[in-house]
């Protein structure tokens, strides 16, 4: 027993696996929870994975695959035989099935949506057409729906026919449909309580329904359940036929999928998201593709230093001061497109009112430039004792300062007019900007005065 | 009409405004939407704003306030008087006036307080003494509850008798509660239609229900709802008292919320949102506290570089090199604490689990180091025709990755464990460490050679 408890979880679970009885993994999985389970398997090696999924039930399999993260699920199910993963992923959730199909490499997916069930597959494909971070990408297709012709009693005598099956559905709302399928009305599950059973639907229902498109995105979702506080939203197709059905709950978990990706996109984690006991080849080759763009665009900014060698040798102090302007007008920089990501998805500006961000920028611009343009001068003042040299570095950080913060207000509205996502294209772009131009300014400015700079 | 269809609709509100009609504002309002409408004050003055809010009933006034971002409904109210504001607030839901209090300076807040409805300001105080990103935050206080010796026909004959009250409700579960008030079991609400009248809540109730604790994290709810697709959790306090319902649709909300709010603060937006209607001085002061906390590490960081001068001017071409190291280092490092970041909001990781994380990311970190050294040092190379200058930035840079990465992995660990923000407060304090230990290695490697290094 001692032991027992000082023994890791992954441990344990690597002997179980070693003994082959299904029966104790079960029990073992089970007694250990889902964050527990997830961080274990973490730390078993790719065999040791897939012997886990074989000695499982597929039922039991899909449960530990719905429980662990989206990248540690794809990792999971990639290693498995085609007919294995099928069977698991058939036990799957509709809109789960598609979510990890559609990460997995094309051929891959194919080879499993061949194997699995055809019904099951159909309804896969049929999500995998839609873009992740839409309403049609989110929505579930298992949702209640009538003519509306039906009767009270059609309805009630369906639901307790089929209670079974509907348990498992869990929709607080009727849709109610006309002849050529489009959406027509809605109830509420509470609304068949009180009226005559002999009511058709299109007596009861709430008219023209609110919907939203397949196309609809995260942050549209998102604000519509803001001012609605509705239990599910249904979703129509172009010709206004009802399509599925997205839940809150579905919202919130993709919203935090969305914002996650967007944190390791900006942190410079890029195709595809990285957990640490995936081989240590991918994760390095996959960090470097980021970083080799950033030390060309590093390469192309410093350019600007070398050019101006002669007067850096004759006055080094400059050199000093050459990091700093690069950071401190990137990040008064990513301020500016910070406000204007944020009043882009809250809709407060428009993509084409540059002149706005410009008006708006530029006075903070000017101020927070003076600011810190007289801080920096003033700390190299005080150092070398120098006038010159405060006023090139301060001046250079001045002007640089309200280059920054307007390109990096105006970066985000241009880049949305090309379609681009500004959260993640504007901060190398704003930089790589900045840093040229900072190394400019202080070093032209200094050549330009160079006598008065000399031996600093 | 020419006119009219080029004019911006925050022109014609300032006129509808001077006209002073307020059936006028009000159908404007109702045609221009919540999108534009947010947008169109976002562009009038603090003074069109006030009279904007005094021209409209109260009850409309809320539906405006709700309509728009939180940083602009604060700025809205904050300049009113506290009886008119109170009347506005009066006519809110329940947790919006809680989360609109609670942006309000706490003098503002109470001021109001005061002149609201005793019940409604009951209401909103509770909900304020919860952290907004808890479950205690985001519960709202409307649900059904009854006893369970509770009859079915009684709940019928209360719902059908309250019909009117409950319609803004609205909540898809009925909660039964003991003597003490203790959550003992739930029904769905369909669960009601098909038993008999006479049984006790008691009989058909599903026990000891799914719950959340009121001090329960954001991140913890949302897992709760990936989890179980339910269209509530009751809410309890430490003794299992039934304190509110947290509905989905109010978890997707938050969780956008709370990204936002950690984007804002990665990118040096702290101290409270930025719109750009809020006075320029406003803007400034908050933009600036963040830049003087990062010029302060900067000239931290750059004393490296001035402790080195005379070896910078022996070899002044690794001034080219300084900003080079220092971005590439911070980039590598911000990966690291990416991937930690989502490691640790996985439970892939725990915070004491440094020994596990030193050795993925020290693998890595040489792999990464060697492959961007060789990079740099043979631009290096090329650039001037010095190997010795390649070994020295290639062999700095190299060792300052392997550095960045395991500072990058083990901080947000670290920091979690002391219960600081990772997302938030490691980024400053590793390009902090990362500049001053990249001049550190340049300048020191090329102290020791320097007769090699002269003249380039």
């Amino acid at each position: 027993m001692a032991d027992r408890s000082t023994r890791k979880p992954w441990e344990e679970l690597r002997s179980i696996l070693e003994s082959r009885q299904p029966g104790r993994l079960h029990d073992f999985l089970e007694r250990l929870g889902p964050a527990e389970t997830a961080r274990s398997i973490s730390r078993l090696g790719q065999d040791d994975q897939k012997r886990l999924l074989l000695l499982l039930e597929p039922a039991d399999a899909a449960d530990l695959i719905e429980d662990v993260s989206k990248a540690q699920a794809v990792d999971l199910i990639e290693d498995l035989e085609p007919a294995t993963a099928a069977a698991i992923v058939d036990a799957m959730d509709s809109d789960r099935q598609a979510d990890l199909l559609a990460g997995l490499p094309g051929a891959s997916a194919e080879a499993i949506l061949e194997q699995m069930s055809p019904i099951e597959a159909e309804d896969a494909r049929e999500l995998m057409s839609y873009p992740p971070d839409t309403a049609g990408g989110i929505m579930i297709k298992e949702y209640l729906a009538y003519p509306r012709t039906a009767r009270i009693g059609d309805v009630l005598a369906d639901l307790e026919a089929n209670r079974e099956a509907y348990a498992g559905y869990d929709v607080q709302y009727l849709y109610v449909q006309d002849e050529r399928a489009k959406l027509v009305g809605v109830l509420r599950m509470r609304d068949l309580l009180f009226p005559a059973r002999t009511s058709t639907l299109e007596q009861l229902m709430l008219r023209d329904p609110l919907a939203l498109r397949a196309d609809a995105s995260i942050a549209r979702i998102v604000e519509f359940f803001e001012r609605h506080r509705l239990y599910g939203v249904p979703v129509v197709d172009e010709q206004g036929r009802l399509a599925g059905v997205v839940l809150p709950q579905d919202v919130a978990v993709a919203t935090r999928r969305l914002s996650d990706a967007e944190f390791l996109g900006v942190s410079g984690i890029v195709g595809g998201e990285e957990i640490r006991t995936l081989p240590l080849l991918l994760r390095s080759r996959r960090r470097l593709s980021w970083l080799c763009i950033n030390i060309v665009l590093n390469i192309v900014a410093a350019s600007v230093i070398a050019y101006y060698q002669d007067t850096l040798s004759a006055a080094i102090a400059l050199a000093v001061f050459l990091p700093m302007i690069s950071d401190m007008s990137g990040c008064s920089g990513n301020q500016a497109i910070a406000v204007s990501v944020r009043e882009l998805s809250l809709g407060l500006v428009r993509p084409e009112e540059l002149r706005h961000v410009f008006l708006k920028e530029s006075g903070l611009g000017l101020l927070n430039g003076a600011c810190l343009g007289l801080l920096l001068g003033g700390a190299a003042l005080l150092w070398k004792g120098n006038p010159w040299l405060g006023l090139v570095v301060g001046g250079a950080l001045a002007v640089n300062t309200l280059v920054a913060v307007c390109i990096g207000g105006l970066l985000p509205l241009a880049l949305k007019r090309l379609r681009l996502d500004p959260a993640l294209v504007s901060g190398p772009l704003l930089t790589t900007v900045t840093d040229m131009l900072g190394f400019f300014l202080v070093l032209s400015f200094a050549t330009a005065i160079l006598p008065r700079l000399a031996g600093s």
